[in-house]
């Protein structure tokens, strides 16, 4: 059955390098969101656990609540959270009328928009926002901004990064007159964390933890990829030069010789391989996934029982121009995962 | 929360097309695997119950447990099935190896080779392979070959139809000289039925009965696609032209005007577009995918709370150069699904 193999030993080398970058006093918050990149969220929150994390970031409450006696902050990034989830789960709240409707019970982290425009309160409503969190007594727990030029760095980077330093000023001028307990604050994604240093505040670290880094930052090439995808066999057979294989007989033997079948399958959120698709993709040690692929498997000329998809998405990623996580978060969540 | 909706009429709608096709004793049998092409395991076995269905197949064990309960005969296509799952689930073996391991109390089906050279014992050994059934006293259910030709028709679809009938009429000799019970037979997929009138088979329909065909075949036009993706609002912001949105700022305001975020991205399963995608992805109702998209949410120029990203996905499937197959299959489990 085919497995993605989880590397602990890389993960903890990739959290040391990480907290290189904070001051001693910090250590990192995780992002398990999306079944952990595809990495499996389970397994994925008892490693992290087992290496001191003691907070973390998910997609929603559904994913909060699989992981919700392993960590003591859980912020679910989107949707509501409900009435009677444990306390340790925080929604976080993009928006006024989510100030004006979330239980005074549930902690939350307001999400602010420091220029990349897709999800947070305007600044301008900053004030706004701590006036109904005052009156309505509610507990505020985090305040955070997502800086959307992490990867490219430059001036838009240095302008939001300074936005997002102008609406702390704030935040800790506003809870200062209103009375309000100070929240924590998080800026830094993994791009944004190995450009700085001593960073005081929790960072939330995400594909880096997996890694790998979309940014041109030296540090990128220290990063060990912590995940190999594995498929076993299902079946060979002896085939003559020419003869064809799979869906349209796409496939076609360059030479007399075995081919074999392995469970895995764009139904497993792999790429759909087909004779139109450019170039040809190679599995880690070369064998070629025969067009087309099929739903539950792929063809290809080797005989092994066990064969691996890759130990780094980085190769795959380019050849499908896109970019490491969405290969990874691809992966469908019932691929069984094994921690090494 | 972005939802999938089912439209159960559609999907009758779907199944009294295929039975058409059929004997008037003969119903169809119900692909379900990859959680039912993406629309939902439970979802889809509970309509496929409702609408008299009695046999399904899916990916593997897991799958089957799932919905143990609710048919008289599932078929786990792939991997093992475990000693003290129940009887009604069943095995699928593909090589004389497992025939000599597969436990004498797992019914299971055999699959035969008819020339797409992808999955299945080859004709050659089937006469190794009955004497093993019949000297171990394996519990045989079916037999069934997978034609690789079905979406095109043609003398390659007739030569592995017609190669599928020989091992048919083997294995009937077989079973006959060695006394063993007859086993079911299955050949045809949903373009197979298509193609034929008055099938005496068991069949087993995968994409059709979820609106789907990728073959030229007329009645293609009458299926119904029976599900609809809904993303709802995370937030909007009033921009004016020429800001930038998301990741590198890749997404720019073409006029004065509204941005909102929704809640679904490439990590619930859909294609990540970016600005090197060719061409503009557009929602049901127009609106534009705005590059680049994020692992869980997307922008777009609306202010709706809630937006239609596909009823039918022949449009995307188009754009993004692939099957509709593979755009349902890898939306993610863990969307809501709702059957109306």
């Amino acid at each position: 059955m085919a497995e993605l193999l989880i590397n602990s030993q890389a993960f903890k080398h990739n959290l040391n390098l990480i907290s290189k970058h904070l001051s001693p006093t910090q250590s990192p918050a995780l992002v398990l969101k999306d079944n952990a990149y595809g990495h499996g969220l389970k397994e994925m929150a008892g490693l992290a656990r087992e290496n001191g994390i003691e907070s973390v970031f998910v997609k929603n409450e559904s994913e909060a609540l699989q992981i919700k006696n392993t960590f003591k902050h859980i912020t679910a990034f989107y949707g509501n959270v409900s009435e009677d989830a444990p306390s340790n789960i925080y929604q976080c709240v993009q928006t006024l009328q989510t100030l004006q409707t979330i239980s005074p019970i549930r902690g939350f982290e307001l999400e602010v928009n420091c220029g990349m425009n897709r999800n947070g309160l305007s600044p301008q409503n900053l004030k706004e926002a701590f006036k109904i969190i005052a009156k309505r007594d509610l507990r505020l727990i985090g305040v955070f901004t997502h800086n959307g030029f992490g990867d490219e760095g430059g001036e838009e980077m240095d302008r939001q990064e300074n936005l997002s330093k102008e609406i702390q000023a704030q935040v800790l001028e506003l809870c200062s007159s209103l009375a309000l307990p100070t929240p924590r604050f998080h800026f830094h994604n993994s791009s944004g964390t190995f450009r700085k240093k001593n960073i005081e505040e929790i960072v939330r670290v995400g594909i880096a933890g997996y890694g790998y880094l979309c940014s041109s930052h030296p540090l990128c090439e220290e990063l060990k990829p912590i995940a190999s995808l594995w498929a076993d066999k299902i079946c060979s057979h002896s085939l003559k030069k020419g003869e064809k294989i799979g869906y349209g007989g796409a496939g076609v033997m360059p030479c007399d010789g075995v081919v074999s079948s392995y469970d895995l399958g764009y139904g497993d959120g792999l790429f759909r391989i087909h004779e139109h698709t450019h170039g040809k993709l190679l599995c880690d040690e070369g064998e070629h996934i025969l067009p087309r692929m099929s739903m539950d498997c792929f063809s290809t000329l080797s005989e092994k029982e066990r064969i691996c998809l890759f130990r780094d998405v980085r190769g795959w990623a380019r050849f499908f121009d896109t970019i490491p996580y969405e290969i990874l978060t691809k992966l469908s969540p019932f691929i069984k995962k094994r921690v090494l």
